[in-house]
């Protein structure tokens, strides 16, 4: 177990241990009953006093993720039904294996495969922030490969340009300009999803120790990237206009971020939108303290009323902004696309990762995609796709507003795929996911968008995925289910006042 | 430029220091005329004294990397026919993007990049490991795409699971029993090709100071991903029979290796096959020293006289060997597919570890290499093309025989793609590599496969990429320039002796 500490960022050394386990222990990479380092072992590995690792061990048994067990030692806490004995007889299976348990490792965190790990057979996901098929072209794309895999046979025997394909790059010119960013083919990169972009920037730019801002709540996926470069994380929470932006100032003053993450439009979860005041002030932020902005734009074409502001990277003269463009969400997850755009030597740094990581993109699925931009199908794609999702948005927000009960509240976003419901502060999202999946449901429960201090009070719903009637009705179960939750909140809280 | 420093190594800091640098410039990541820190910030910057940066300059300057100008600084040498003022003129239309300069990044080496940043355009790439055309079954797996993607259009609008398509897990399972690997679907992540697998061990397992063993000469996009953990690199150089298991041994006694890379059967870029005897003293001294051998075999397959010797996975009893199968060289690069095989946890970290690099692999891809594996056209594929290929190597042996000159050797591979080329002593690779080039001719020079002491008198040449007719060509061109070469170095040498 690796964790890197950093003893100037003004967190104490036993939250950042107890940060780094809890964070092992909620993404499954500790499993139930494995046995934690003793007090000792922990201080000397980390080089801290024994009080300190003391403590973080105390905590997390307050928390209930870990147990100590007088002349046994310290393990982690058994959630699941299966008996102790059922893994003891596991591990008896492979007894060959349990040096493997000594080589430590790089990876604080797996959420997103944690995740998907659970197999969700039979449950309507209003978990999964993507599109519903009948939303995607795919006749039409699938015929893209068809005609480019037979026109030109080098795609499959060819290793791309690491940089991708130089007419995909070409063709996304017009659609950035179209969207003020005034970029090159040379200063665009293409990637197998814009998770890759995330990660390729961590890896590239930030190390052990620097100082990364996410807003909280965040997307789970991008806590995972910085973590398992073991940046010191600072989180500024969001309000109805994004990222508090002042709280921001103040923090940089202290302690000035090398990077700045940030996904201002339709974010995910929240569906909230940045204003185009306080997209300006970040961007003087980032120019006065020399950081870097990581803008992640995956949903900005999807707005229901008027246009969203103009993305930061419209604004960047200097060459501050890496901007992200995924195209999952609106054209198709299933090619594993996205565009990062970046200026002067960033991009030929990151060009340069790429490589490392994986020597560049498969060209087909990038052929598949080209004649989207090249052609005028993606102006005819998205004004429908809009009207269709505003529709879908409409449905769930009637649903809620005619069925949740009271003390529950929810964003009424103006684009992207997701709402965000918060329950009464006393309430256990996960909880509630407990009965939810039991019905056959699922959403994404909030606690894991949370970097530092977990809220559990939260959680993310998609209006995208599911077809029509089945998104109507699961939004109906999960409002009765909400009825019942909350209800028998207010019944043990009457109980505990009696 | 982040550099990091191993103290305990035994390596001098003065000589690691070198290397970085060296890297950086070699790889394009350090551009010519660049300014490079003072010694006075560099030894603050690194917490190292003045006289070991001083020390490290003097050599890179000696090396002709790097030129001091007084009063002025220290500059990276220009060796480019691009006149300085060009590249102030370049500097001067962005002079805001200057800030970037100081972002330090963990990014030493790319080496790939760079090989595939120079445009070969009408040149005959003997440099490029990788399949003709007329070898890949490219309408048959054209087929494929277009089949999949019209009967199945989930393809495309979902994620696919993050350890990939399960079918194509199960698909293989025959292929690797056959070859004595007994795995299953599990214990099998499918990458964006084998690179992909190393940087995820790498990412997962190995961080700055770790100790990693690599082979030298090795495949030099592997020397890149260890040199971004800032991982320790020592190299252990091969004969005849591999990797030298006996030198490993002497300096597992001193530091134990965390993970050893190796390419046995076929080594890329020597051709080489790793000897059963080793390949057993190699896992044993795995098991003595709890070390992670990381198997990279992406050749076995091409054999041209009796089969090699079995995989060091498939005598692996304690889940030390992570095992990966990269599909480029012997179905098809441009799919960008590869497996990896790990057994215990080491599987479920690396599946989270690509979870978060980019969320999964696109199932499209996957599909269409799906009935290779699960009908017999692998079974029909192989054959034919292992006899394509040895005629091929045949073509390029005799042709050296006949018309090499002499103090020219090269290896005589029983399989794989390449032959490595080895010149007197005194004479430098790139300096033929610049002579080829201007003949319509390129190869790989082979001081970019050296860790850490480069050597400059080799090169690997592919005999699988050209076609038939100019493949003999090229071979023949080089010839008489490797006469020409030899021959001015004999004439400059008697010059010397007069």
């Amino acid at each position: 177990m690796h964790i890197d500490l950093d003893r100037h960022s003004g967190i104490t050394l036993t939250e950042q241990i107890r940060t780094s386990i809890a964070d092992r222990i909620q993404s499954g990479l500790l499993q139930e009953r494995e046995k934690l380092p003793s007090v000792r072992n922990l201080s000397r590995l980390l080089e801290v006093s024994l009080m300190t690792v003391f403590h973080a061990y105390e905590i997390l048994e307050q928390e209930g993720l870990i147990e100590r067990i007088q002349g046994k030692g310290t393990f982690v806490q058994g959630k699941s039904t299966r008996s102790s004995d059922q893994h003891k007889q596991d591990r008896a299976e492979k007894p060959s294996l349990d040096w493997q348990n000594t080589v430590a490792d790089y990876l604080p965190r797996a959420q997103y495969w944690r995740m998907m790990q659970t197999p969700l057979l039979d449950v309507a996901k209003l978990s999964m922030a993507a599109l519903h098929t009948s939303l995607i072209p795919t006749e039409w794309i699938s015929k893209q490969f068809f005609q480019y895999a037979q026109v030109d046979p080098t795609l499959l025997t060819e290793y791309g340009p690491v940089q991708g394909d130089s007419k995909l790059r070409e063709a996304v010119i017009p659609y950035f300009r179209e969207r003020n960013i005034m970029t090159s083919p040379n200063e665009i990169m293409i990637l197998n999803g814009s998770q890759q972009g995330i990660d390729l920037v961590a890896s590239t730019f930030v190390g052990p120790g620097d100082c990364v801002v996410l807003e909280e709540p965040v997307y789970p996926c991008t806590i995972d990237v910085f973590r398992k470069r073991g940046a010191t994380i600072y989180t500024i929470p969001i309000d109805e206009e994004g990222m508090q932006v002042d709280r921001l100032a103040m923090l940089c003053d202290s302690r000035p971020p090398k990077l700045i993450y940030t996904n201002p439009t339709f974010q995910n979860p929240t569906g909230t939108v940045m204003s185009a005041r306080r997209r300006a002030q970040l961007l003087e932020l980032a120019q006065s303290y020399h950081s870097i902005i990581l803008e992640d734009d995956a949903t900005s074409d999807i707005y229901f009323g008027s246009e969203p502001p103009p993305s930061i990277k419209s604004m960047d003269t200097h060459g501050h902004v890496i901007y992200l463009k995924g195209i999952s969400k609106f054209i198709s997850p299933g090619c594993r696309i996205g565009f990062l755009i970046a200026d002067g030597t960033f991009i030929a740094r990151l060009v340069g990762s790429k490589g490392i990581s994986d020597l560049g993109s498969p060209l087909i699925t990038q052929k598949a995609i080209l004649p989207f931009f090249s052609s005028n199908q993606l102006k005819k794609h998205l004004p429908p796709l809009r009207e269709k999702l505003k529709e879908r948005r409409d449905l769930v927000l009637r649903i809620l507003n005619r069925s949740a009960p009271k003390g529950v509240h929810w964003t009424k976003p103006d684009g992207g795929l997701n709402i965000w419901i918060t329950l009464p502060h006393a309430l256990n999202a996960d909880d509630l996911h407990t009965c939810a999946l039991k019905e056959g449901l699922s959403f994404l429960p909030g606690h894991v968008c949370y970097p530092t201090q977990q809220q559990y009070h939260h959680f993310r719903i998609s209006f995208s995925y599911l077809d029509l009637p089945l998104l109507e009705q699961s939004v109906a179960t999960l409002c009765r289910l909400l009825h019942d939750f909350v209800q028998s909140d207010r019944h043990s809280q009457q109980i505990m006042h009696m």
